[in-house]
């Protein structure tokens, strides 16, 4: 296969209005929106001035590549819907293996976009790294010539590699972000601002990035100060959930660095 | 008191020596150093083109301000050996509450920066706020104009706002940092880099100050998929230390969305 300019997004949500914009963005036709619900397929082919469908079997038959970007649990069940066989069929899924797909096509792939979409706001794409596996080595090429149209960072990944890639998204994202909400919830209590916490989290991110997370960690578990630490414990008590979070996570920190075994 | 000009800092760590390059970016004297180590109280000294001393009986007697810059655990016994009754005499610390420093003189205070210090890291000073109380009302003027002169960000806190502020800031820097550091040995064990994940974690930043940590929040607990959570652990079973981790943080932010009660 020479280039891919032609796409179908199967999926109307967050994942697939961002990679509809992106793949806008790079200059590429997206020539249809597939959502099980009409409604929803119309209204993200409306902002990609595009067609649009509800029905699998009325899938656009000349596209070169068809991505599907639902939730883990339904792509199962529309990889078996697919009806061209010998068609590009990919997925955005950070945990969906490879083979998933291949029920619905002789020729699939992954393009996983490593990073966290909301729907309304708008990213520089440029800067997500986007993740690429494939059932035939001749789509290779082309997938990688996509990619790299929409992003500077594109990277090779097979299905075992992907999966921990996303665990390990879940930790620098879906977790960090959790400890972002537990802190504003602490300042909420004491009538103080989350912005106060502003420039701490900003130099740490950006610490962690310069350096490497292993060697700038600070605070008490690091420096095995079990004084403040316990006394922390105590003023978090009435909160069973932060608590046991603050103590796990102290005890991993202590761990790591050698106090506890 | 009318204005703080001239400065004695007591302690030669991380905090004594970042607040010593702020004072004297904000055109403070810094007269003299004090460490229980006189090579570290020298090195400092050097940088600060001030006096040094290591004994507490030999401080300056002429400075407006006395700042201890010590682990919580030293500053009592400093507090103990501080000369001068009627001289302000303020802490660093986030946990250490005011009332520690009342045997040490009549007037005493906190001035708390709440941001993470590494010793051979630059920091933007106008940018960490500072946590300022104090025991006498006639030196808060004082105090409030001296961390003006270094910061935009000033908040009067008293001690159970400051212990929780720091807790807090435990969340959302520590444990963020240690979330990271996770990601980071999970991606080396697949040979993966780090700076896949960069975009992702200064998106996150990003949006949850955009925005609320709470608003933000995506993932696969979440969205309570249980099916991708349970894949995860399974994958994290061989570290039992990040299957606790992910457990008990997933199973928050399941509580804190009403998945679980």
């Amino acid at each position: 296969m020479d280039t891919i300019q032609k796409i179908v997004i199967i999926g109307s949500g967050h994942v697939g209005t961002h990679m509809g914009l992106a793949f806008r963005l790079a200059g590429l036709d997206v020539v249809q929106v597939y959502s099980r619900t009409a409604a929803h397929a119309q209204a993200l082919a409306g902002k990609l001035e595009c067609g649009y469908t509800d029905r699998m079997d009325a899938l656009n038959p000349d596209a070169d590549m068809y991505l599907i970007a639902l939730t883990d649990d339904a792509i199962e069940d529309m990889v078996a819907l697919f009806p061209y066989k010998k068609k590009l069929l990919v997925h955005t899924s950070g945990t969906t293996p490879l083979d998933a797909l291949s029920n619905g096509s002789s020729r699939y792939g992954v393009f996983y976009p490593l990073q966290t979409f909301s729907k309304d706001v708008s990213l520089d794409y440029q800067k997500v790294p986007f993740c690429l596996e494939v059932s035939r080595d001749d789509d290779r090429a082309a997938l990688e010539h996509l990619a790299r149209k929409l992003s500077n960072t594109v990277q090779w990944t097979n299905s075992a590699q992907r999966r921990m890639l996303h665990v390990a998204a879940v930790f620098a994202c879906n977790f960090v972000n959790h400890m972002y909400a537990v802190a504003a919830d602490i300042l909420k209590k004491q009538e103080l601002s989350f912005d106060l916490l502003r420039p701490l989290i900003e130099e740490t991110a950006r610490k962690a990035l310069e350096n490497t997370p292993e060697a700038i960690q600070t605070g008490p578990a690091r420096r095995n100060n079990l004084k403040v630490t316990k006394k922390h414990l105590e003023m978090l008590k009435e909160n069973p959930d932060y608590h046991k979070m603050y103590n796990f996570i102290s005890e991993s920190i202590r761990k790591k660095y050698g106090f506890i075994h």
